[in-house]
């Protein structure tokens, strides 16, 4: 095993235990919305939000136990996105990570619930008083982490989202869908993960965030690559779904080697960002590769 | 005009006005998803959980400006709440205060969007950093509300809701369903309300605690009691919705006589509760009686 498998392995376990510790246990009632809950979250996916939480809060010397917080809390709010897009109404899809998707193994009412209680638990979680940051910090964290999930962020990517079925959008129109409906919530993680360091310098911060945008629109045009080029078995979703829904994406829009090439240079924009970052950032690097090469 | 009408009617207002600020443009994209979430907050309701805030607030001397954003906050979830329950997948109503549900009068996929964006919007306008509170009275009132509205708050009493269809419930199960259905956000109104004062003596939040429970309680029993003896146009909804989905009440488990006297006797205790409180109350006791003697 190489090194790399060994930190991301260890970061992995690491988030799946902060989040097994902060889920209401299946055996407290309401039993079946919290056995759901922790259905929707548990045992699964790359957790590429929280690994931006603590790579980038350990590249500054945050102590680890300070990002368990906030790694817990980006990756609720990404797994309710996720039980909430799939419902009938949104996606419709019946398969999620190869297994299937909440509403399909509870029912919808639940699974409405579970999104709903996630959220509730990530500014939960996210507001845990503690003595390792000083109080404005927290306050600070919970209000990017509420912009990135609402309206002007997440949700309303979503929504642009849906109205952009069947319409043609310019690249610049698509570009603003990403950068809400993927790109909000992983510039979040990367900035959470900085503001666990109690002082940090803002010329740093500026350039982690111009790492994050770059990654976080690297990683949807890279989801519509993989939509295109990718089988069902590998995506655990089904492939072509978003070519059979008739929404745009930038494949559609630039032709897939264009696509790929955009990728390509936001990729090399973010290791440009790193390179003037006085830390350690290795594994952000890393990282930033996983995205813009990962098959599924 | 009555002094009551005067101070209910004037924070009313300023409930309204506050959301109205609080609320993204509907002009501004993404323009649907504003609009839709403007259709469900703004221009309806009795706005109770607001009038607990400021009236709680006041009554201790917290100033107004400060009670404007647990005010709103706690209004936004009460509204997406309602946005998420009138879902097809929930409780399937087509109206709302005498208009289309939110659903209806956009599709499914923007309500269950509109609810998202709202709770998120509770959590950034609690959040917004302001120099009339300390930062960590910010922190416990955003624990206090993420509680209020998650698993073991709101989402939860909606979870055993889905349930108790059909299911004998003994009175006690009934309680806890409906503690944390409206219960737990009620309480959570009167002590964000408490917490708008920088320093507030354990003695007087305890019994406005407990005043909060019996209020919190009695609103849903009075709840119960008007879906048997109201008609629909008072109601503003489906009259006798309740016993067509089979869902157990007060009145089913009680008879309508007892459960009217449980009431009651709730509203002299939150009463008592309040008489050893050292504040001006009367706005608070003026609520009480209303939760127990509206009509719709």
């Amino acid at each position: 095993m190489s090194s790399t498998d060994d930190w991301i392995g260890a970061l992995q376990a690491r988030t799946e235990q902060a989040l097994e510790r902060v889920l209401p246990p299946a055996d407290k009632p309401p039993k079946r919305l919290h056995e759901a809950m922790r259905y929707a979250v548990l045992g699964g996916g790359k957790r590429l939000r929280p690994l931006l939480v603590y790579s980038t809060g350990m590249a500054l010397g945050a102590p680890e136990a300070v990002l368990d917080a906030p790694a817990s809390a980006v990756e609720l709010i990404h797994a309710y996105s996720l039980v909430h897009d799939d419902l009938p109404s949104m996606d419709n899809d019946d398969l999620r990570r190869g297994h299937p998707t909440c509403h399909k193994a509870f029912d919808e009412a639940t699974a409405l619930l579970v999104g709903d209680a996630l959220q509730s638990l990530a500014f939960r979680i996210l507001a845990t008083p503690t003595s390792a940051l000083p109080a404005k910090n927290q306050i600070k964290m919970l209000v990017l982490l509420a912009e990135a999930a609402g309206s002007r962020g997440m949700a309303g990517g979503q929504a642009i989202d849906l109205e952009a079925v069947g319409q043609h959008l310019t690249l610049s129109e698509l570009e603003t869908m990403h950068r809400l409906k993927t790109g909000a919530l992983i510039r979040a993680s990367v900035l959470l993960g900085a503001w666990c360091h109690p002082t940090i310098n803002p010329h740093t911060l500026e350039n982690l965030d111009r790492f994050a945008q770059c990654i976080g629109l690297a990683f949807q045009i890279q989801d519509d690559v993989l939509d295109v080029e990718s089988d069902t078995v590998t995506l655990g979703k089904p492939q072509g779904s978003d070519r059979a829904r008739d929404k745009p994406t930038y494949p559609s829009l630039l032709g897939l080697t264009q696509a790929k090439a955009k990728a390509q240079s936001l990729l090399e924009e973010a290791h440009q960002a790193l390179r003037v970052v006085d830390a350690p950032t290795e594994h952000l690097e890393w990282l930033a590769d996983f995205v813009v090469q990962r098959r599924h």
